[in-house]
């Protein structure tokens, strides 16, 4: 059964067959640029439900398939240009992460103007937008409920994250999730597990954050061990890509830190380590770090995974052998070495986290040092 | 901590001073009208807190304090021609549900014109309104966050429930709830927990709404025991009050049934009959019928009053037994008859709730028969 979520600007349809509930936003439309990957828009059958809709309504569409994992600026203005050359009046995005980031920031850049570091640089406001339907294919990012975008600029390399717009309607099916491979399922969820570990968290948690952030845990620490071994499971599918969407909530509510800091150096520097290993890599050991900091609220999140563990600084080992844990029993064994990392990165990566990343960590609920992150890293290796 | 909330088009701040965060919104009005009731806005010391700042900017204002408990569409149209003949660009309400409700509909009608009448049958949509500030008194409505009001029309004494409009802002400060006495205080925590138990178990109800429903009753579960001795625990009030806040989402998401159906009835029948008080005394008996129509959805929510509950139909009593046992112990012992029911009046009940009260319970788990309601009431007599 779909349901429909109501949250900030969005409104976000919920379940097998979601996208019939947007036929008629879509039919008040003229003209649509659909900005997608190269893949799963395709194998999902996504985009075929989307072409669909729109030859049923005679509207005129065209295909920016060009957007690949982690985007660059520069893919941000060619669509942003085509959306404006074409004389768009809806945006639909399909895909993980990086379609529906790259639209967000195009569908403002169509009728605001500018470049992609005009808006880095804050020299610029995001004043008009193209409306944009994001359309999810993945149970990790949560971007088709969050405000924010992650590009890249080529000439710096350097990883930006944006607050350009939330997604007028967002399209939650399950079926999409269907096609995500074993590794990829892993991924995805271990990256909606951190959002909200990491917002119950951080300086700016609160009450609504750790009520997501448990029902989250709950629902990813069950299905999650499940479905790597039922990979078609519908049902299962549908828990974790719910779970993803209130994380969404969650980080859009609050703000992820350390984690997420350390492997935006990771992934900035090593483009084939995926996000969520990444982030499962570094993760049990900033569970220490941040259960010693803030044991209460590191508690309430971890014990779902251990029930055993009490809201205590000394429980803080405890903290990184139950996320190590949960971890292992679903199949994830990776180490940073495998990705041509070795102690000589690290403090490469110090240097990154601490300097062009630091605003990323602002809200961890301790100083992040050179000696925390070098042991983190060292864990991972 | 003061935390910002965005749900469907309300921003919502919550916790101690949260109204600050609504005063650059405030300094950019002319012409406020305040609608509020005769006392608590003044006990509570929010209706000061206004004034402060609307002095502070030099903001000319009226205060409209005409709206009584269960309000009248009387009510709603002449404080809609109040805000239409004053020229008022913002309303601030200040109450429990009575003066939000009235409000919200009186934001409408001083925009889009009408009676309350026009809008309960359809002959007129809410098409323009006036920005509403919603400043919550107590925990338990939910109206803060919700697009709901209820109406009683003058001529027929019809209950009604509409959805006029979100306020934009809305204010959900604890400080606020510190005067509620023992009775209010039990009285609106029922409500919220019956929002959220109802809107678990009925026909819409969905992931998300489980999420609400089982936080919230977890907190209130927690806290209401505690509070009921300790009135002046502004760490409990501002659980119970993100917990009544939550329920309001629930039900804006979902909808309730039968329990509130059924007590429309009764406090249309005896208006000093408070809602709260009788959502309990219906509520034990009425849970014996939810839990044996959809034990799997009822249990989630239950087995947190009692672990031993489970999802099957044969605990139905084991159910109802939970939840009277649960209000028991926070000191609740009133009885139907305590307002001059009697056996007599249940035909009359009945036939209310299964003619003019047929929309509030659509989204029930199963049929609401004349013979369940009158077990359900002779339960409570």
């Amino acid at each position: 059964m779909v349901f429909t979520l109501r949250y900030a600007s969005t409104t976000l349809y919920f379940g097998v067959n979601a996208l019939e509930n947007a036929k008629e936003y879509i039919s008040n439309h003229e003209k649509v640029v659909i900005a997608t990957g190269k893949t799963s828009a395709r194998v999902s059958g996504a985009l075929a439900d989307v072409e669909k809709i729109l030859k049923g309504y005679g509207i005129s569409y065209v295909i920016y398939d060009n957007i690949s994992p982690n985007p660059w600026a520069s893919q941000v203005e060619n669509l942003a240009k085509t959306i404006w050359g074409e004389g768009a009046d809806l945006v639909i995005a399909i895909g993980g992460g990086s379609p529906i980031d790259t639209a967000k920031m195009a569908a403002i850049i169509a009728l605001s103007g500018g470049s992609v570091k005009d808006y880095v640089k804050n020299l610029r406001k995001p004043k008009r937008s193209v409306p944009l339907i994001a359309i999810n294919l993945t149970h990790g990012t949560g971007t088709e409920i969050d405000r924010y975008a992650v590009v890249t600029l080529d000439d710096t390399l350097e990883k930006h994250g944006l607050s350009p717009k939330y997604p007028e309607i967002s399209i939650d099916d399950p079926r999409y999730t269907l096609t995500l491979d074993k590794r990829q399922t892993m991924y995805v969820s271990f990256d909606a597990f951190y959002h909200v570990y990491e917002s119950a968290t951080s300086k700016v948690r609160s009450l609504f954050i750790e009520s997501l952030a448990r029902e989250a845990t709950r629902i990813i620490s069950e299905a999650l061990p499940k479905v790597v071994n039922d990979l078609k499971n519908l049902d299962l599918r549908e828990k974790l890509l719910y779970a993803s969407m209130i994380a969404g909530i969650a980080i859009d509510s609050g703000s992820t830190h350390i984690i997420h800091a350390i492997e935006h150096a990771l992934s900035g520097l090593q483009p084939k380590l995926a996000h969520g290993c990444g982030l499962a890599l570094l993760g049990p050991r900033s569970a220490f770090y941040i259960h010693k900091a803030v044991p209460e609220y590191s508690a309430a999140i971890l014990k779902i995974l251990d029930p055993t563990i009490k809201p205590i600084s000394e429980d803080a080992e405890k903290a990184q052998k139950a996320v190590e844990k949960f971890q292992q029993e679903v199949g994830f064994t990776e180490k940073l070495s495998d990705y041509g990392f070795s102690e000589k990165d690290i403090n490469k990566i110090i240097e990154y986290v601490l300097t062009r990343l630091s605003y990323m960590h602002t809200n961890s609920p301790f100083p992040l040092t050179s000696e925390i992150i070098r042991d983190i890293v060292a864990h991972a290796l």
